[in-house]
């Protein structure tokens, strides 16, 4: 199994700046901890981060055929890019959104996600955490095939 | 460390109705992987399951005594109780939002969540799976006493 | 065939109370009345009326396995539950869904109803004949095993 | 007692096209299954169907000095017609609105009905057999002469 | 003359937990207040406090027969109950809401009160006084039986 | 203890027309009211009723100085004045937020006060007592010192 | 000059039905009126009432040729008709809006004029005499060919 | 019979500025022109105009012993003013509103009048022909004391 | 093939009047340049224009058992009849909307288009040029059977 | 005449993917289909397809020096991007919008488009045949230098 | 060139009151410095605060004649007065609307500005400063006679 | 002192095409201005334009580390990037927004600006004078280092 990390704009900046604001893991942390719960689920992982929607569409095109699932941070472009959902519906690969922050508890524009109605699943709120849960669940969805259950 | 887990109206029947819906998993089953994995993580557990506001507001308020944080799955009170929110912002534990199914690409009314704005974090969408991976957040939350991370 | 007839909270007052705007008929006489034309159609009936919606749950999961439809008045919790939605659909049962007075020409706050998107049939505005008419029809549809008929 | 039966627009294709969606009950078969339980009930029925707006209003008019109150399907124009309202406001009869589907569980602009929030009472989802219901609701309303019952 | 006081959800807490936030004044202190105020004023009191729409909803049914109006805190259920609005209409007393914060400075989804349009008056933002000019308000109300006064 | 009283516009007309509507209490009534509470609370009253937004603006930059809190019934202003609300907001000091009737069950446009907010304490719906009980819960609120009480 | 009048649906009820509400005055009084008014001010008069929509458009495509301008009530089509409006403005005629009621303090949905955004005036509310002052306006705009003045 | 003519804030600038968008006809000519209908019809007129929201008001509120109508243009104030309405309801004396151009066809915030609900009549769009208009619909309504007709 | 067009109301005006805004080309000049389209695409053609809602929604049954395909510009109709809609799904024809003018530059309420999210195809704001290139795209639609093809 | 054609994101994946969905045609298939035509029609053509809007942005200014009007399928941008419209706007171009679906039919924030509003024309719905019609209009808006011709 | 500057209701507190709040500067400050940089720029200034909408629509009538433009503070005013839009539009000279701090980022109530759409410019957010930057704006608009220029 | 200049898509089109809208003023004509004003401020500046959201996001991130403020025109970005928000928050540098127009007085979808809540200071209406206003109030904030000023 091998699962795509695609960081959207200025998640380059974690870490390095505003500590007390977005804490002291930087994205190479983040990537690092990914990398290591992957060699322990079994699983590949691929990582990207850009600043900008149509490179981000263009990996997503391409890594498609090498990947069973994409991790997504959209950031500022869950809420405004229909293209990169469509760029992640078009791939036909399951995909799990993740949020360091808690999205409903900040600004009204940051409470729409374009991303989350047709994600297999969504985890947000625990900071760098929401990154190892969402991986988990993630290969869970991949492992299982299965289709989105419904209930509570 | 000391979790409650609260289940919501109609979880009760998850696994013994509907199951092409619903899945197999009964809500005893999660109770039963929620047990292995407290267990694997060195926290305990209590659980209780209502169909009733008022009984869970009163777990919620009796309960916050022993416990360090509510891992939560409110099913149909999510979009409508100002109540439970208020409980749970009462005994100001520390508390994760959990769902089944993802909201985000159901019926309207279920997009908005009550709970969510203040909850430490969310996991939704991948059935019995987001009861786990809360219940990893909600124990690395605890574990960090951290305030809610900003950021994307 | 045996029906459920649920009536929601405050309906316990009809006909002791107010008679100038509810009417004189309480809710014994429409239970009677529902009873007589449950024998002359040949259907068993049973009667629940709570005015927690918590019970009005418990009542519909556990009824489920020994009745072939809901006969529903949930009276103020028809525009505020989604539990009780959930309920009903949960347990897979054809439900009619009436109400005494016409909604339609109350306050605001009244004209949406969350359980009648997924109801078989909604009557409306003919008081206690609203029951006899409801519960007609739930017979009908319980006889047809049809499926919602589309068109005007 | 006499009761004007009144079909909106598109209803004249009813069980002569698409039976799958519309069933194969034609509006011919349905005006007789009302004769039928007109008779019964021992009332005296006319039926008009019309595509025109207008010639629904100008029957309407003519109508109300001969009977006792309208069985109103108005199809499409339940939801556009103001002009329909007035008609029904202006010749003070009760008027009774039915449809053979539950617009509550279709297309958002079907939701709203023009006509409900002072019609005597609403039937909607039964097939054909909410005109059957309609009827008797009807006929009961006449009867009693009684004004709309408060409760829920 | 016969008050009864309503105490809606979460407010057993009052005094117990963070009294940074609600103050050191238990709900037991505001009974005893409210009990000096009416032995002043001259009327009986009596006062429940639950957790369960449903359990609120029954006492006002069932004191109603021997109370001349209600003083209400419905908390979180001041929001969302129609059940609970409708049983205050059913019983045909006056009712005064109160509340121990100003809602209007608060959360968006606390600023519409289904109950407040049919009170006699609203009391908001005093802390425990809320209570104690309701009471007064509603004394002077219930002595009075005077209509509601129009003006600015 | 030096209180403000502000009436706003058409205050004026209280008592003196359309009795019964408005009453047959007089503005002068009130302040008569006012003034007789005032001396039983042991604290000094000024009172200004005027129907223009920039009298009543400068009144309460100019009468600040001297007094410990404002009650306000700013009328018609309540729903549309910005101006109002900064000119008690610049002058820091407490306001109580008064109304003979219950805006909350009168027009749409009437359900909105941009002054509530931002005021210590709302009382509305008890007609003439309105302001008495206002008076006294200012009273209070100056004495304490206390800021707003969060809760429900 | 000569000016073709517009009487819309429901319009030939007047005077003969419930004339508690809509007075004793009949569709032929007002023309009547307009007649009498016409000849005094020297201009012809032409008159229409239709139920039908389609009528109503087809009479203005065919009376544009010999009109100077249109008095127009629409009655209920006022708030539903775009192919009303199209018609009028499409003959590029001047048109008076009149109403015998003031659609702007009766229901929500009588608030919207599809009308009146491209009317030269409009006048509202003066019952029969609502004609007249239309009339007389309309005269006047057509005297003098002006183009709708700006101001308040 | 005596009428009082209310013009609001910067109508006293009519005919002096921009004549190429509010005509030449000052509102001396204005009040010439009502001056003479209103002695060919037999009333008394006076007429104010000011600038200010609360000189309006107390010219209303004096005005209201001596006159039987108001005939109101209240300019910007039509869109805004709670406090104006509550003048002309308080003095209970039916009010006729005016303007010059026809405020449907402008921007979106002149198309609500708060006025017009509670207004005899309405007459807008004829330039100064409106007041003349509203002043002839205004002495028919107070002549017949009549209450508002209901209709199209 | 046989498509049948269909226009809606006011476009029997075309060409005839107020060319500088409509054109100089007819509705007969239209249906002549689809007549010759028509003839060098091989596919037969008949033509109805009407004023009135009801004749289209009757023309749209009756030649449905004739064509294969409806090319509909309903002008006015296209934003508020629900009717006509559902005659073009009752009959279960593929239909093409076209419009001479792109109604997303227009009036607000020119923008909804009730059915547009169910034709095959939409084309507007080429003039005349509309018509014949959505008999091109209709004639398309017809031989190829193809369902509505997804993508951007 | 040259003619541009701008391709936006996710377009490139057209064919290659989800031939059910997407159909088989690739972009390659649409781009040779449209030169076929554009030689047929006798003008030049030039292509680009990005995923950035920043490049489409680029691509719009330097090609607007060649090139007599766009034909744009913005895809997922069409309901985003006010930088593209402005770019479009800005080399004061005729342009065209095409889509291969058609998006009234789907999503809610699919159904407005912020280029619609200046385009000259729109088609949608049309599949790959969306482009030809589009490519058949433009070219016939080019050669008349028509302007945005008026009517339904 | 002669400039006026208008201070709206509550900002003669500027600099007395709240230092930490409104800053030191008091509105005689904000006006010295504005008397420099005018004298600076070569361009005579007068000045008018009030809290009064009357007073201010009447300075601005009675100013326009001897000035060249406007520079507006209206504080509270800029969200509710539609009569003061009137008076500057209807004195047809420039004016630009200048705020000490950002609206953009305080209540939602104040984001509406009723002057911005007609301004020539405004500057906000740069306390004093914002005179001073607003006034130099204004001086060269009036300098250029410039019409507003389009762009981003 | 050192300051970024940004601009946003399209901007590298002014002065080049359509000057009778955007002037004949280009951005090198503006880049001119600011530097030659810069340098009587004595601050450095740097300018960069680009029509990508994802280099201008690049660019403040790393141009963050020199400057002390940024000067922003972000276009049509302005409405729609929540991205490049989060990029001028991350960064934590002041930063001023301007614009040549003035978006109040344009579309609907131009009103909200998603950098304004956030930015000290608006510059808006004034034409290629907004960049240098802007740069004089950017300067002032940097060289305060103050806090937003609160008032109006």
């Amino acid at each position: 199994m091998r699962i795509a990390v695609v960081h959207g704009p200025n998640l380059d900046l974690l870490g390095h700046r505003e500590p007390s604001i977005y804490g002291r893991t930087s994205l190479a942390d983040i990537n690092g901890q990914l990398g290591e719960l992957a060699t322990a689920l079994g699983v590949e992982l691929e990582v990207l981060q850009s600043n900008a929607e149509g490179d981000l569409i263009d990996y997503i095109h391409e890594a498609a055929a090498r990947v069973d699932g994409f991790l997504v941070n959209a950031a500022g472009l869950t809420h405004t890019s229909v293209a990169l959902l469509d760029a992640l519906l078009a791939v036909d690969r399951p995909y799990v959104e993740v949020h360091l922050s808690n999205p409903a508890g900040r600004e009204r524009f940051r409470r729409r996600s374009l991303l989350a109605p047709r994600a297999r699943g969504v985890v947000q709120g625990f900071g760098a955490e929401s990154y190892l849960l969402g991986l988990r669940g993630l290969v869970r969805v991949v492992c299982e095939g299965a289709h989105e259950q419904r209930g509570a």
